[in-house]
């Protein structure tokens, strides 16, 4: 937790601010170890970060005096996401990558590899994907909060989103044995797909290429699903 | 498991291999549901990949008829790294993404703010550090398993082992703040040194630099030390 992410509820005015739960809280205890008197970065949801100074602390509650929060959060990545849906310990961890390098627009797919039964996973409540974010954000010193899309169905997204998805962006299809080799530092918005362990069925990646994406991959070396996104995303960023 | 790594003590004779041991058996059965008859990818360690038919499986063993294994591993990464140890389970994970990424030396060093504690972890048994390679090495299709050095002191590192480690190849040292963003894929081989969760401290950073190394970084965003080395290890491989 490099950043306390304020949200709305959390500020008692301007210059003030109160968080109640307990991960947080545990946090400041056992990780921080901090005491009243001690300066942190802090951050709005959706806002600046800042400085403030813990004026109180104990079991129940940590209070905060803020300095004006006047620095923007870092840039964002403009590389939206979408990735089959993993199982659920690699979405929960790829989440968290992902929102860390700052991508703010996520699309979760089903493809004919992905089980079925991972749709039905605890990982995909909203509050779940949310903590998970929020991780994320907390450990980039970031405050704007990424989208999270759920597509259960293939072939819905193909023909009836992706086409819009496509109009402002170049869609890359990451996939094994394809022609081009993963571009380096994109000077232009993207759209990244990547697949599910076993990638996606010689279908799939035709109708893929066939809306329009251009298909990359990054050599001989088959990359879990959660190593594979932050490469391939750190690799394509132009930051 | 997308390699069945057969090390010396499985091969029968040329042409034939058993292994019996359970992790491998169980994956077999569970995740690719074999069944005698199927061809699966095999190598052999520090060797040659290829292919295999499975001659037999029940719970206690799986043999393998193998073809020729004439297909050279996938190319090792000319970059060696020296991670700050980091907490147990992260270094697990790291050790595997890494292995993954084709790094063949990985020195784990201590700094100032690494817990001591660190160092008495089961984490850190041979044969620990060698089921994470093993694991990573099967992910990617590998069969060259990455040497692993500890480095339990820094100073003797620095003074004694570093210069030497320096006259081949470049060293660079990763951390928030330096000057250079990181290098985009590198022509010739390099160092490159990652710290601890928090940083390594400023004393440190001195001494990396005037031994040589030069400072990069990948933006105002703080990553989780697994999400760091694949980043950095991806944006800076020539692959």
């Amino acid at each position: 937790m490099n950043l306390i992410l304020l949200q709305p509820g959390d500020l008692l005015d301007e210059h003030s601010a109160r968080i109640t739960d307990p991960r947080r809280l545990k946090h400041l205890h056992e990780v921080h170890q901090a005491q009243p008197g001690d300066e942190l970065t802090l951050g709005l949801a959706d806002g600046n970060i800042g400085r403030g100074r813990l004026t109180a602390l104990d079991r129940h509650q940590a209070c905060f005096a803020l300095d004006a929060l006047s620095q923007a959060p870092p840039p964002a990545l403009d590389i939206e996401l979408v990735l089959a849906l993993p199982r659920p310990r690699m979405l929960a961890r790829s989440l968290e990558h992902v929102t860390a390098l700052g991508v703010k627009h996520i699309t979760l797919l089903h493809s004919r590899r992905v089980e079925k039964s991972y749709w039905q996973s605890p990982e995909l409540d909203p509050e779940k994907i949310r903590r998970h974010l929020l991780l994320g954000l907390e450990q980039a010193r970031d405050t704007r909060t990424p989208r999270v899309i759920l597509e259960p169905r293939f072939k819905p997204f193909l023909e009836d989103r992706l086409p819009a998805r496509l109009a402002n962006r170049e869609g890359l299809l990451a996939h094994p044995g394809m022609d081009a080799a993963c571009p380096r530092g994109l000077a232009s918005p993207a759209l990244l797909i990547v697949g599910p362990e076993g990638g996606f069925v010689p279908y799939e990646v035709e109708q893929l290429l066939a809306a329009g994406c251009r298909g990359i991959q990054l050599g001989e070396r088959i990359l879990r699903v959660e190593t594979a996104v932050v490469a391939l995303l750190a690799r394509l960023s132009p930051l």
